[in-house]
């Protein structure tokens, strides 16, 4: 962890920043629960209106929070005028997404001038106990100068 | 398409059943637009409560739509007594998801005893004209005999 | 197909050319039989020593010439001063491998300033009868005034 | 590590004889280097005839490698008798594939029944340092009763 090169001293105002615009986390009741240089978690109780047909939580909400948690791991490695979009992802499912909440950890693997390389491991937590329940690898993108595109 | 296999021919009624237990589709307002033997369709209208920063649907939406699309193409081929997993996926993000609605069509690649690898593209339509915004590689499980699985 | 944008009228010489120069074509056996815009095809005749444990060919010599293939096609509708790295790819093995020989056929699927994303079917063809093998989806990139990346 | 479940006392005989049929290790000048159970290490020299266009070991064969490590760290935790087979990959390609030699470690990060899900990170190993070239998230299968599948 320690060799992150940080560009921007107030990455953590910019990634609570922009976490506060995706609609998104409000709407399934996701959490911003730490924001650190190249490593972030996102953090979402269990509820029955976030399900697939068996009662878990649906695997696109367990990517949702892992692509999240990637995005802002590495949006918070790049400089202030960059906008963060996701490239591509791949997830496996481990097994169900049923617990008290779910955490998902994201942290940057490599980080480049264009592109950075993250990881996430989810995580169901029942009564304190941690279960990993998916894995995410992405790869996410600095975008500048595009017009209209903050964060 | 001809060349698939349909084991049960209530497939259709075994799909709609499945996806009105999905509670999250509720949630995120999508619905089941078409189910044939191995392709299933589900659309999607936009919402700003469902993006992420940038005022676009979030790419965990868009997977969520493409999942749901690509397992019940799986599940559509499935014997009846079986449920349907996500193995895993890969998602490549091609363009902004804005547009009137989402449209995903999942299509069963190979179905197998036990897995089925399927595709899905996600299209945005805004005013009639479609958009491929997202594309999805996936492998499905067919789960039997677990207690409380069903569909 | 017809919509590609094709930069450099010259990309079938500027293909060959980097093909002739990946060593490990020549060392597996690996021929490049079409080249069109945005549309690659390589082939690799089948050979015993190019096999996993059981005797089909393995996995990462599909994906070596799937590769390949969608990296070409990548290649094909870039500028004439760009290099192709390949960023990222996922590979669904849905048959053994076994044949006469193997054909990758990688396309464009959306070509972008930066990154193109493409994706390749590989089929294993026997007495004529060809059979879908292999599927990828990958992600190259554009590399311009990199010192020493050439094609 | 310590909690995988071993049901094979003799896997690593049976991971030696697999890795001894797989022609292509040979072919391409790779050597099993550790077996331990659900972690194999896969070592191979550098060799001007195994690479891309600019000089660097193709993706496809740091990807072979990466295979065959997450495979046989798969198969070191299946029972005696079952065989097993790659279903699917994703690799990203981090830093160009140059150095001495390449090392890809393969672990087990979710051993099923049915499937095993596995990590790999490749290395390019200079003068002895080490640098992560390629990371890989794999599922492999068991397959048992099948004719002919030994290993």
């Amino acid at each position: 962890m320690s060799n992150y090169n940080v560009p921007d001293p107030d990455f953590e105002d910019r990634v609570r920043a922009s976490f506060t615009r995706q609609t998104l986390m409000k709407t399934i009741g996701a959490s911003l629960t730490e924001v650190l240089p190249g490593k972030v978690e996102i953090q979402l109780p269990y509820r029955d209106d976030l399900t697939q047909q068996h009662g878990f939580i649906h695997a696109g909400i367990v990517t949702t929070i892992a692509d999240t948690a990637c995005g802002y791991a590495a949006f918070s490695l790049m400089p202030a005028d960059a906008a963060v979009l996701t490239v591509e992802y791949k997830v496996n499912l481990l097994s169900p997404a049923v617990g008290d909440f779910l955490a998902a950890r994201g942290q940057v693997t490599k980080a480049g001038r264009t592109l950075t390389v993250c990881k996430a491991d989810v995580f169901a937590v029942t009564q304190g106990q941690e279960k990993v329940i998916a894995i995410m690898l992405a790869t996410m993108m600095a975008i500048k100068n595009r017009e209209g595109l903050i964060g």
